[in-house]
């Protein structure tokens, strides 16, 4: 394949390609630490109202949790992907950038989402980001292994592939559900973490003999 | 141990671990910055105001200087615990994304005790807050240590251990202060400064004969 | 030269020479991330308004994806440029300095933006912001190369240089025609990307046997 | 000396001690960047008064500017510094930690001092600032040299300290000039840069024979 002889072989070209990694880390960091900025309180209450006003900022903390584990995973899977990568070309660079483009939208749907939970448009918002985020990088890790970009072999890709396709899902569903009752769509989101260990999607993409 | 044998050597995965080490240190440097976010005086005031609203800053000053070394001082002991890691493996991914997210709670925390320093609700915020830093803390390098992923001694491990609870210690003790007087309280963790150089600990957890 | 010779070289200071991409890197990482921060609705809105006041931050979220996109290109174009240099200076490390000075308003410039799209004031105030980091960035690889700091050919100075003049070209051009209507300036600097695979700069820069 | 013999050695611990360094960066590029928070707009205006607000905010633009130069030449001279260390302790890493908590406030006074530029109060609050980050800089400095952590001879020991005690001086000069006249402090700040290349400093400080 053209691309993959003419993309930067990672092992000659390892301070540029740290340099791509290590911004991404910078953008994972600082997104996942914005997360704070959505938590506040008014700053003129009387003394007798902070403790409700903390209370109050609950769904802003449940929001921050949520958001929190999710950017975390996309680090570890973000991680894991770069960590399989052998070359680069400046598809994969702009890709990437686009990743984060929508990466770091998220203090802002997860802001609004503490914000206005209960409502169909933050649920739809915050469904729609992430979803987004997942694609984008099923997209680059799909494109970077028909380029002959990673080492990833073909059992790995088929189970990213409907890891990908099962998160996608759940934000799918959960905007579904949101038009009937937008409050429990988050509590779906949760399943993302069960799933976590992968048993489901283990055994759809396991080939039966094994 | 099983989990021993399955993780990833450090020496062998050198790339990854820096990698988990980079992130956590941009967590810190980021949250740590972001206190000076809690230190703000309004924009519309009379230049002869100026003086005093900044001088009614004064607690909120004292919050941000309580927790710049809170973090600094837990950065140093994050910092000598994965200097100490010699594999690492996701449970121990995932327990420091845990104390990282309660980590970058701080400057939300600060903010509210700089605001409403001599309140209950703040105090029992701030102090629910650090505690949890410091315990997940504790359940990390205990965790690491069980599964064979550091090369912490005993004696270490069981200082390590006593510092962890007396830091709790002092929180804990600080909300039961508060239900008194919650503007005593954060005097109190100033303790944990005096108590820096560990005599006290050293006293505690050494054995006898030494 | 005299600056050649005075110069430190890159492979004798590398430790040096990377806290120096370091910073910017991380200058660069913040500065992106920043932008999330023009986007925001009001926190007291009625639950059936929320759906509208996202529809309004539809301008913010443009100025956000082009401010993105720009520097992330910056980025690229910073982080080519210092692959290539052998050797830095004073001067050097003043002139990223000023460069970097003028990238971390574009939060600013992309807020204000976002806020007043179609408002003379915004539109030169973002084109003058852009134009400046253009020309900084011009003017330190010029300068670079003329001291003998980089590696880069003659050939591809020209590249550099013609594309820079193109860029801060579609700037000043989009300021005229905001003289006439606002509105219209954002669309013209999309002529950016669609210029990213250099096809009209190629045919400009190359002599004609080629 | 005792404290040289119980150091880590920069060689020995080149992990450990890059982490510092980076650390350092880190808060350096955020604290950096965070200075735009400083400027901004309503928005909540009419059309036609955007550029009147723009022009408003040209004293904030003037703090941004100066502290941006400010923070750029402190990252130089801190960066220059530990380029000579070459053992650490937990005092120099205590005392780094005190100068980067100085250091963060600095987004904090300048924000003041672009909001509130002809008050006395504001004026106060920045040469205070700045003075004790250069301060706790030259401690930290001099600490180290006695201590035998860092390789910088007696010369340029001399000269750093006369340099320190030039900038110092002019903050505190201005505080002065500020109770006559609060607008004129900032001007004289700009002396700091005209003595950027040293020539006083050199001649002061230089042996008459050399």
């Amino acid at each position: 394949m053209a691309r993959e002889r003419t993309a930067k072989k990672r092992e000659e070209h390892e301070v540029e390609f740290s340099r791509i990694v290590a911004f991404s880390d910078g953008v994972f960091s600082i997104a996942i630490t914005l997360l704070v900025l959505g938590i506040d309180i008014p700053d003129t209450l009387h003394h007798s109202q902070v403790g409700h006003a903390l209370w109050e900022e609950r769904e802003a903390l449940f929001a921050y949790a949520i958001s929190f584990a999710v950017i975390a995973r996309f680090w570890i899977v973000h991680h894991s992907f770069f960590s399989e990568v052998k070359a680069f070309d400046g598809k994969l660079i702009g890709l990437n950038m686009l990743y984060l483009g929508f990466l770091v939208l998220i203090p802002f749907s997860s802001k609004v989402l503490g914000e206005y939970g209960g409502v169909f448009a933050s649920v739809v918002l915050y469904s729609a980001n992430l979803a987004a985020v997942v694609l984008i990088g099923q997209w680059m890790a799909w494109d970077a292994r028909k380029a002959g970009l990673t080492a990833i072999d073909v059992e790995t890709a088929r189970e990213d592939l409907i890891r990908g396709f099962f998160i996608a899902g759940v934000f799918g569903l959960s905007v579904i559900v949101a038009l009937f009752d937008p409050s429990i769509a988050p509590y779906m989101w949760l399943a993302l973490f069960f799933e976590g260990r992968g048993h489901v999607i283990e055994r759809l993409s396991r080939p039966r003999s094994s």
